[in-house]
């Protein structure tokens, strides 16, 4: 408080001198930074204060009745965004385990499965399946586009004697800001006549993104708390075809915590085979809620109205997406190429430290190269609008060559079509 | 969930018909309307999340040595705020419960006061003292302007019988966004030689635009805890002058609950004559935490920045601020004029309901003239920005005539003078 | 943690002691007391962690719409348990303003009303009168039994002029555990043919003990926030009849901020004239819910149940209640005689330093020469047994003559009547 | 509320029943039951609110500089609660996860362990290692022993090839309360002179009951969050020796989430090789402060304290823990046979619908056969007697043979040896 000591003004701050110590008391470090962060990365996403008051709720016996009316709650309202009859299954886990999970009960060690590099987080989920000793037979990409249906279908008509047992496919590349189109990839399945099992990651494209699990024939569908479900990391999801169930039982992986069959089990009288992550469920239980009340389609079409403005503020700027495909182009996700020579994560920390804003890092082979701009969940306009700007202002003060017309243009955008401004002093602007 | 009925499109909005009932199930009014409130209003203002999880710790025995250790505590950050070595008190009650002990433990029924009626809350603070049977001189004014030292002077001067006891000043009049000049109010009143109380009115700039109990001689410090204090309401201050206690001897107001003197002695050994807001001053010792984290010459610094980027927009937008004299302006609020037949309350339903912007409406004679941007408290770059982009939003689908470069000078205005954009495509722009 | 220093026991807790200092790092002051705190004062009650999540939602715009519903909510769950038909208004404030309220609406200065003091909280109410400039007529107790209704009478009956503009009377006496006996004062005045408002201060009866305010003719009910209501101390109540509304018009005491008419007008349409305490009204709003849940005849029921198991505990120290009369026994709150020569104060601190248990002081004339057992709002059985433990091996650590039979009779009142034990060994226990 | 309907009582409570639909609204199921919930069971424990708040913080970035400081406060304080100077492992999981890590980074598909059956919990832990095609020679046990050293030595001793890899030892057998030996245990592996590794379940002694994993040569310690840890669940933990370290490298069993030496690597720039519990994060922080604050051998001291008392109930009542020899009975678990005939599992019910009280079930052969008490985490004196109480209450009310001089035993014990009550009326009690 300025009753002791002096000030004196730092980079624009004022910091306390103490005669005594003749430093400051305050590091830079621990000053409180005023108003919300806008957490803008791709996920862990904004979560609602709903959320976060649910999960303060004191934990109880997992092996009690209102524990398995919670479970129930939960499960019934999971395949709904699912849009699945079928089985969904909880983790106490992060995303990554619901990858593993997804592999292990499915395939076993030595079977081949055919992937998609298309950016950080195919290539990541390819890795981890050389770790369990899968064959994994990958289809490279530019990392600016998505899978194509095509190369699937012919990938599959290859391969005759059915060796590869499953298709791996990340719905959304969290790492590009690309979407692969699911239900064409699926009728490339089916043309190719392969009975391969279709496994999908929707970790970033949940309840963001329309994803039907069943009506697409989807024989995994794998994502996580942290993304469109507006929850902190912890649980992570599969939701599991009947034929994926059967497959379940001849794949030979080694596994016990990712074991489907006791937790289908399980869940059925409302439990769980091992201690499960209580309060992440009471947070999800009011994430569904929130889901429920506002509409998954209207939760579809904000986030589609959203990326829209998202990316005409990025053409405003004179920036590329990295994205190609205005096909793909993501609705939770918009990653955009930085000018050469300027350097992406300098920039992201500029906005970091001056308006307490996290862009998305370009990540793998898009190091320093890219910045990612998260625009999903708990999320509206004016939270676009400020992140927006803030990146407007971040490009101008970096020295990054680019127009400053990417806020109104996504105003404009937010509005409907361009419109002639109304003028108060008569002359036309 | 989509899982069950159809789903029809209203006013942009997914609705679900169920076939049994031929009707929505769920209202427009109970949908959850995603991402955060912007609740920019001149107060209450957003509470950070730090001061809400601190009013959520268990009550404790307000008789207790913990409770005692709380209230010593928050009484010395609270003198830093005022920039007193005198009292400050704390009473369980808004800021209208302030205004009243500032008058029942100073003046008595038939004493004469002088007031400057500059805006809504000026005038009910008057109508507040005549309830109490106080002659109120009221000093007519525009509302548009401050209170004018040389009025006081004027006013003081002519009172020779030294009649009048206190001066009332409301600091920031929160319904028009107008700062009085205190300092010089109070040489106003050492120039005129009176002996009269100076009681200020500091709700709305407490803890956000600098103020000097002490050093500038004020006798009774109103302010609340739901402005820049960044808590809910609930709490009220008084700062004290030793004249003022002294006054307090004689004033013959029937009190109780607004006593000073059995509050000042409680308050000795940490504790109070009845019982107090406890939670309230859980948050109130967090935000105490907070601000003196930031620092306070950074937070006024704050304030100032981003309440000369809020006009830098009302000029962009080609509107007037109701605010006259740029040296009056406020730091903390920014009343706005609305172009002639156009209605500030219709303007401000539609960011509601369309932005989830909540906007002051005017109030008293600028109803439905004016509406007030806060721009106060837990406050940021981005979170401004997203604001002003709703009002220029607003703005333009309210068919306000306006124009729409508002947003465009706030930028510059928050990254320093007009710069030259740097072009990637070689062309200028 | 343990690596670093080596530990000393003192007073029966490791501290640890650094090489370097010589001395510990942790003084006792700030160790962290394991456990949940025993609030087992009569008010504030322990808050429900519901309650406190409730408060720690975002304020919002008190002139909002969605603000206008929870204000409707609030008060229509408030007149069910003030079983009021009738208004009933909430202030920012705690208990006191409530009082201050009460009269400050429905008499003037001068006038005469009628108090009888039973102990320490209706000396406070006739003092705040006095303060007020109320002439208040008090009939003497010896603070060990409640009003009488047949003084009431005979009082009224003596007052032929009708001087007595009001008779004040506390529901339940925090201060000594006697609850009078409302119907009976209420056919008392009756009886008299007397037409003085009736005023009651329920602070620390209502949602506790069964309390009618239309049926048993209540003019005025006081109450406040932070005892069978489970919230935080800061909002006080007055339900109030016609007959009070009436005499508002009249009423000549100075008010504004404990006005009832401009509170009850803004009331109508959902708002307040003046700010409101808004987070507290979450928490009220959640506190109505729970009650609701629980359902008020159960609430009423099981106050009686823990009442009389906590009266049977002291009849099994051996120990004397404050209370004389068992039909005026309280259901919220058991004030226990301490032996002569033996400190209550003492005894006090030590369950709280020892056993992390709040017990009531004894107040005013009983200071140290009593303790009390609060045991209402949000509490049960276990917590009770928890209390009396404490209670029990307090006694017996400070040395204070007493039977070691009061928690097992506690136990047996619980359970039915006393049961022979069924024995393991054969052998009769 | 009670203005509408009529109440009926059943079963001591009473419901409404409103005329038209001549039904309850509110069903027993959905009544909220007054007053603190008793979580009894041995885990997930109370958690303290101060964690609860913790947790509730908002999400941040996992890969800014905030989080990392974050990892490293939380490594620090881990390791100092595991006493180890190595490394501690976090993963977002449950406590079977840590087993599973503990495992799969040690051993290889065939391997042999050496495991000691002396509960449920190491039956489970057997029976994942053996899904992970690991061969476990498992010694078997009466359940109501803990493993005993001398048996330890001579397996050992008679693998003279070394075939076993590693030793399989729960600490704490949280389904019969008996606590095994580790001090002496790791003494029989040294003179059989084997070099298998020592792997260790501390799930629920971990930061209740003392465990040295450097002292004691352990070479991995598995535990988790929701015990001693006092968070809910999510987060498992393994404290890794540099001789596990070693094995990891030539471990073949296939492993990806579980990996050790990604995560050992990442932690060292305060990061994670995937998305961690952010969340519980949070609350660890908090939890390893409040244990700090309060001093581990304090926590130590306290457990042992609580858990001494508790048997002094069970003597009282005349009944039998599982744990049968007094040196090896747990600190944070107490195990109770119900005599025969009588049903456990309807016991716990009967204490859960009327007391609010949850106790911990038998299991796997102890099914219905014995209950358990956790006394462990946040816990103190009086939350104790409550328990105690309850299950004193409880075993009267189920008709169990049982002395009712438990819970005067347990305050006995608390207060020092047996002493003479002084007695108010001059006979000796």
């Amino acid at each position: 408080m300025p009753s002791s000591g002096r000030s004196v003004k730092v980079d624009g701050r004022f910091l306390r001198v103490f005669p005594a110590a003749g430093t400051t008391t305050i590091s830079t470090q621990h000053m409180y930074q005023s108003g919300r962060h806008f957490l803008q990365i791709p996920g862990p996403t904004n979560v609602p204060e709903r959320v976060l008051r649910a999960i303060a709720q004191p934990t109880i016996d997992h092996r009690s009745a209102p524990f398995a009316d919670l479970t129930r709650d939960v499960l019934g309202g999971l395949k709904a965004v699912f849009q699945t009859q079928g089985h969904v299954v909880i983790f106490p886990a992060s995303g990554t385990g619901g990858w593993e999970a997804a592999l292990t009960n499915t395939v076993s060690a030595g079977d081949k499965v055919l992937g998609f590099e298309i950016g950080e987080f195919s290539r990541l989920w390819h890795e981890l399946a050389r770790q369990l000793g899968i064959d994994v037979e990958v289809v490279a990409g530019d990392w600016r586009r998505g899978v194509q249906p095509e190369i699937v279908e012919a990938k599959l008509r290859d391969d005759r004697a059915h060796e590869i047992k499953a298709v791996l496919v990340v719905h959304n590349e969290t790492s590009t800001g690309v979407t692969s189109r699911l239900p064409e990839i699926r009728k490339a399945i089916d043309r190719a006549e392969h009975p391969a099992l279709f496994l999908v990651d929707a970790v970033s494209s949940l309840a963001s993104i329309d994803l039907r699990h069943d009506e697409w024939g989807i024989d995994v569908t794998v994502s996580a708390s942290q993304k469109g479900l507006m929850l902190p990391p912890g649980l992570s999801f599969n939701a599991i075809s009947e034929k994926a169930l059967s497959a379940a039982a001849s794949a030979r992986l080694a596994r016990s915590y990712w074991a489907w069959e006791p937790m289908v089990r399980a869940n059925q009288t409302g439990f769980f085979p091992y201690t499960p992550g209580t309060n992440l469920l009471y947070g999800l239980q009011e994430a569904l809620r929130m889901l429920h009340e506002e509409g998954l389609l209207n939760v579809f079409a904000r986030h589609e109205r959203l990326a829209g403005a998202t990316r005409a503020a990025v053409r405003g700027w004179g920036l590329e997406t990295v994205c190609l495909d205005p096909d793909e182009a993501s609705d939770v996700v918009t990653a955009v190429m930085m000018p050469d020579g300027h350097d992406a994560d300098g920039f992201r920390r500029l906005v970091f430290d001056r308006f307490n804003l996290s862009l998305g890092a370009g990540l793998g082979r898009l190091k320093a190269r890219a910045f990612r701009i998260g625009h999903l969940g708990d999320f509206n306009e004016l939270m676009l609008m400020g992140t927006l700007s803030g990146v407007e202002m971040g490009l101008l003060l970096a020295g990054v060559p680019s127009h400053r017309r990417g806020v109104s243009a996504a105003m404009e955008n937010l509005c409907g079509s361009p419109v002639t401004t109304s003028d108060p002093s008569g002359t036309p602007s």
